[in-house]
């Protein structure tokens, strides 16, 4: 097990109705808040009326910034930055998915730097003094409502980078699986992969004597083997909505890293080449990367690592571990498959146009992947086996 | 699954040589700190000496209490509550297991208050403003290092009783397992049985719909099992004491709580009578009051979730969840005998004597238990079946 740090002040209130305990929370940090969110879902679920309920009773003043698309794009961060500079904004509160948190945490670190937000996704700069942010989760799946992560797309370079801060972290996220009883059968599906996906990043990586960290692990994939098909048929199904919430804070708050030199992330990195060409809804790419990727890295060396998880979550009994990291991996696919998700790009019409460029852009700063390293040559590979 | 809040701001400072980073850690809330420790093992193994160098590397002044014991005492914490306002100490630093961290706990919230720290056990008082304090941890077990809890003895009274408090959280805790390859077999045993028992707390308790805990729940058990005999058989073996120094911050930090309204606690409510009479070793307490709790609590309402554990975490695989509930009774009791831990009173020499006034207390403010309500007959045919 390797040295690590682990510090997660992130609070969390989970449950039906925590909404309401948001300004007391907002309170500690400011008073006049950027409210985030994305397209008119939050109006029709009552979620942004019960919100602007609680900041008015609170006294909180709030400017909008609306329209965050998925996949969401540095255009929103800059245009977050001015509403912010413009109104002497305290805090940030982000309402959505993944890509309204993201597009928040974006403009909460660079509302006091001096350049261009972009400039944090391709490391030129680096986070100091963010504007600090809460946010209200509609979807199960992120896990930014517990980490400092955020993943910003470039629509003028094509490029989709992730950017990291602990000082990113949420000061609180409200949770409360009501609110996403509304989520369809599609972004349901994608949001379990993710959630499994961001488990595989941190599993297969190089590590030995991580048994508890693992062990872990898997009871958050069994948790999203369990409830995500209860959840696409069952909708409103308050404990399946609520384990999958609550399982996708854990897979990637740091808890199943922690022992850990790295995680591999090289499907993360290959998917974003993908959807920050195509626009694809980021779990439906990991649904069709994931598997291939896994057949891909697999060998002697990493073999036994399937074979665990085979064993351990997908119940294989194969003793020969490369049969049973097969089984494993086979089994992966077919859940995806049970979940109606992509199992190849065309399928989601992509075709392989473009797969020498965003093979290079997804390397470009050296090879990629700790489980296996990968150079542009595998990646490309893995795009072609994808197809 | 419940409603909940989960804070857990403690900063884990984990692995080998991690306390080289205290200096910073304590400085930023203040310079004048109390040293808290128990007997002479902090100094044997050196981490006193290196503690003492990074507090002079940083010039941060420190008082010492030594000679804190477990089970610690009220008048340990009276005295460190005079060495810290006599000194106007602003940081306390407990060095030690789960007793020198409760005692420190208790010091910290009694600097700042008029009465008696005893107030706060017997819930007189509520805790407010207490010194902040860090941790580094020397034992596998208590949880303390991450948690608010405190347990208190009071030798005029005969009493053991827990205090709680969300500001009582360390702000760190430097766990390193190397600081843990001195402790001996039956200290190692004893740990492991005390991070067991804290996770069947809060796993045998009314709950519906808490997959994803359960599962972290059984995670944590399944690393005990594994790594328990190991420690114990090597003792420098630092997977095993890293995995178990994990297992135990995880089993107690509320993690395995979160969607629960309450864990069961009726366990450790009577082992503190047992050991506030007979000051017995916290976890060979446990490892006697356990497995009998468990048996007497086992009927057709509770069978089910002694079968879950029994299926995953013991691989049984009856079908019946009468026969499989027992089954897995039984390998916990036959878990602990292979520790070498005791299985009846009478194995560490405690007689009858005590019985009634034992069970009265224990049920001193009302009945106890969650998973099911125990009252004072109960608690005295639970003593009965442990002799």
């Amino acid at each position: 097990m390797q040295n690590f740090n682990f510090h997660v002040p992130t609070k969390i209130l989970f449950g039906q109705n925590k909404v309401n305990e948001i300004g007391n929370e907002i309170k500690k940090y400011g008073t006049r808040i950027l409210l985030a969110y994305g397209g008119g879902s939050v109006k029709k679920i009552g979620l942004y009326d019960q919100v602007v309920e609680q900041l008015n009773e609170n006294g909180i003043s709030y400017f909008e910034l609306s329209g965050i698309k998925p996949n969401p794009r540095v255009t929103s961060v800059r245009e977050g930055v001015k509403i912010c500079r413009e109104n002497d904004i305290d805090f940030i509160l982000a309402i959505g998915g993944g890509s309204v948190i993201d597009a928040s945490k974006a403009i909460a670190a660079a509302v006091n730097y001096e350049g261009d937000p972009w400039d944090f996704s391709v490391q030129k700069a680096k986070v100091k003094d963010p504007l600090p942010l809460g946010t209200v989760l509609t979807l199960a799946a992120t896990g930014s409502e517990m980490n400092g992560n955020a993943v910003i797309s470039n629509e003028e370079t094509q490029e989709k980078k992730g950017m990291a801060s602990n000082s990113l972290r949420p000061k609180f996220s409200v949770l409360d699986p009501v609110y996403t009883f509304s989520v369809n059968r599609y972004h349901t599906a994608a949001g379990t992969v993710d959630i499994m996906s961001h488990i595989f990043e941190n599993y297969f990586a190089p590590s030995s004597g991580t048994f508890v960290q693992d062990a872990m692990a898997e009871s958050i994939l069994k948790t999203c083997i369990k409830y995500g098909p209860i959840a696409l048929d069952e909708p409103e199904n308050y404990d399946a909505r609520a384990n999958l919430l609550w399982a996708g804070s854990l897979a990637l708050n740091g808890l199943t890293l922690t022992g850990k030199l790295m995680g591999d992330w090289a499907t993360h990195g290959i998917e974003h080449e993908v959807s920050a060409i195509y626009d694809l809804t980021h779990g439906a790419g990991l649904a069709i990367i994931h598997p291939v990727w896994m057949q891909y890295v697999l060998n002697e060396k990493t073999a036994p690592k399937f074979a665990q998880m085979a064993r351990n979550v997908w119940n294989v009994e194969e003793q020969d571990d490369m049969e049973a990291a097969q089984k494993g991996i086979n089994a992966v696919r077919a859940f995806f498959d049970s979940l109606e998700m992509p199992a190849r790009l065309s399928d989601v019409d992509i075709s392989g146009d473009h797969f020498d460029a965003m093979a290079e852009k997804a390397c470009c700063f050296g090879k990629i992947g700790s489980f296996k390293r990968l150079e542009p040559k595998d990646v490309r590979a893995i795009l072609d086996n994808a197809l």
